[in-house]
């Protein structure tokens, strides 16, 4: 019996955790909702997913010859877990409907640690939602922090971790946002990235600071973290090396910038080009004393999409291994 | 007897230098160079500058008709004192050149603090450079980060500086360099930054990371800054507020990003639109235990023309008390 899947949201986040869970062999996709009849309303029907609407855009999507399986209500009751990848500000109106349907759910980093009470990450706390009825994936890139700073914590023990976010202004299907000339700090102080990596280490003090910069493709992280414990630079690297979908690369075989990581990413024939891991530059990690220094890129569109599916297998109760689970989902993605 | 000022090097520095030693009333331009006859240089003419070419140049400069005063070697004989804006790996050369005709001369921020033994910041260390030969104005980002943290080390003392360059990629009038969409880390760490501001304050723990983004606008610093003496959000506010050729700005105001400052530098009337302090936004300033937290923005093609009036100021005996030279400089300028 494979678990069956309601996507709620087919936009960045829900067709790639449709297709990522289209390539597990233990859940299957019941559904997805779309509100229009965009391109990716059209390319859903193409790929055979079942289409769900709200009653209100049956006829428009009537009227654009877009085959329709039923409301997002009928969606619901099919499924058996719903991910729900909406926009912000339906939330607790979805997880109402979600509850009285008696349904498991996972919303996305969009929506606050305190609608669940449970935030999920693969590496840091799998087993934390373990048979939950609702979950949430944190953001990506409290995703990225997670999996380099848990296991720099597991080893070396963290003291204090300062942070800069140097965020994509839009992702590459946005022509809307801005800005394309400028750098915009984000003034308020802390930045929330600190707090919901706390959702999931709160015994870590960690500080964030962030500015949007114009650029589609990732965001880049300039980390500093004082150590409990004395490191050496190659302890480090040893350690994130081995950080599970983390990938390590080298400056000097060409990947200076974000932009050649997306390449690479391309060429490793990944679904939609995405990268899933957090790429760490080895020439850019260094130990002064006890300080660490280093740099991440975290591709916002992807990095969140297999925890998504770990997630699944933790709440419904089909891998209690967290190892097992996240080596099934890496293998079945191309990772 | 006003101080003859040769600029060597008619650029991005070198323009705005001379604009402002015009500006003053006890220095004059005896003549700029430029290597060739480019809309610069026709423009210099237009300006009423002597241009000075190399030997080799005079016939392309005949051919394109614009009228050549002499050669470099006759313009650094007119001066009393050499700004030298020319590009990497000139300095050595040209040295020899000044030396031989005893001449004083400033570098800027791209040469090394080796070439000259002396660094100079108005608000730092002004009366190091007194009466010297030769001396060097550190680069922008240095420049930067020593009008905020000399006043914060002054009156808080800091233990530890960590500071993250979000740097513009290319000036506005370079249409030659990238990124145009991506996000570039300097890997090499400790980055130059951090080492140049203490060429200045050697006793300043400052460690120094840098990321390259597709603007042209400004650079944006991310400062953490760990103080030995505690201090109140406020407290830091009065501080930065009276930083000399430091501007404080409000996001709630609309500067909200490097666009909106390099707006408001033009309606402020300066020359070419420039932004010659160091811009901190007053919200993003945040003291949390013995740590404060600070973002500010550096416009890279001027931040450090006030300087260079200074230094010269200083080198040439005009004006013994720092603060009277900066408030000369200043108001000529209009800041």
């Amino acid at each position: 019996m494979k678990v069956k899947v309601g996507i709620n949201g087919y936009g960045t986040i829900g067709k790639r955790v449709a297709t990522a869970v289209n390539q597990q062999d233990d859940m299957e996709i019941v559904g997805i909702t779309k509100t229009r009849p965009t391109y990716e309303a059209k390319d859903a029907v193409k790929k055979g997913y079942p289409v769900y609407v709200p009653k209100e855009s049956l006829e428009a999507f009537e009227a654009a010859g877009v085959p329709v399986a039923g409301t997002v209500e009928d969606m619901i009751e099919a499924a058996d877990i719903i991910v729900d990848c909406t926009p912000g500000k339906l939330a607790e109106e979805y997880k109402a409907k979600y509850a009285a349907a008696g349904k498991k759910a996972i919303w996305q980093g969009g929506e606050d640690h305190g609608l669940t009470g449970i935030s999920f990450n693969a590496t840091a706390n799998y087993k934390e939602s373990w048979g939950a009825q609702f979950s949430r994936v944190v953001s990506c890139n409290t995703t990225g922090l997670l999996r380099t700073l848990y296991k720099i914590d597991e080893n070396f023990k963290i003291k204090n971790a300062f942070v800069t976010l140097i965020r994509r202004s839009a992702d590459p299907n946005d022509s809307k946002n801005g800005p394309i000339n400028a750098i915009e700090p984000v003034v308020k102080l802390p930045t929330h990235h600190g707090p919901d990596v706390q959702s999931i280490m709160p015994w870590l003090n960690i500080s964030t600071m962030a500015v949007k910069v114009p650029t589609t493709l990732m965001h880049v992280h300039t980390i500093v973290v004082e150590l409990e414990k004395e490191a050496t630079t190659e302890e480090i690297k040893e350690v994130i090396r081995n950080c599970p979908r983390v990938m390590m690369v080298k400056n000097k075989d060409g990947v200076k910038s974000t932009a050649q990581i997306m390449d690479l990413a391309r060429e490793l024939g990944r679904s939609r080009g995405d990268m899933f891991e957090i790429v760490v530059w080895e020439e850019g990690i260094k130990v002064v004393g006890n300080t660490l220094y280093f740099y991440q890129a975290v591709n916002q569109e992807s990095d969140v999409i297999p925890e998504n599916i770990d997630c699944i297998r933790s709440m419904c109760k089909l891998e209690a291994d967290p190892a097992k689970s996240m080596e099934k989902t890496d293998r079945s993605m191309g990772l």
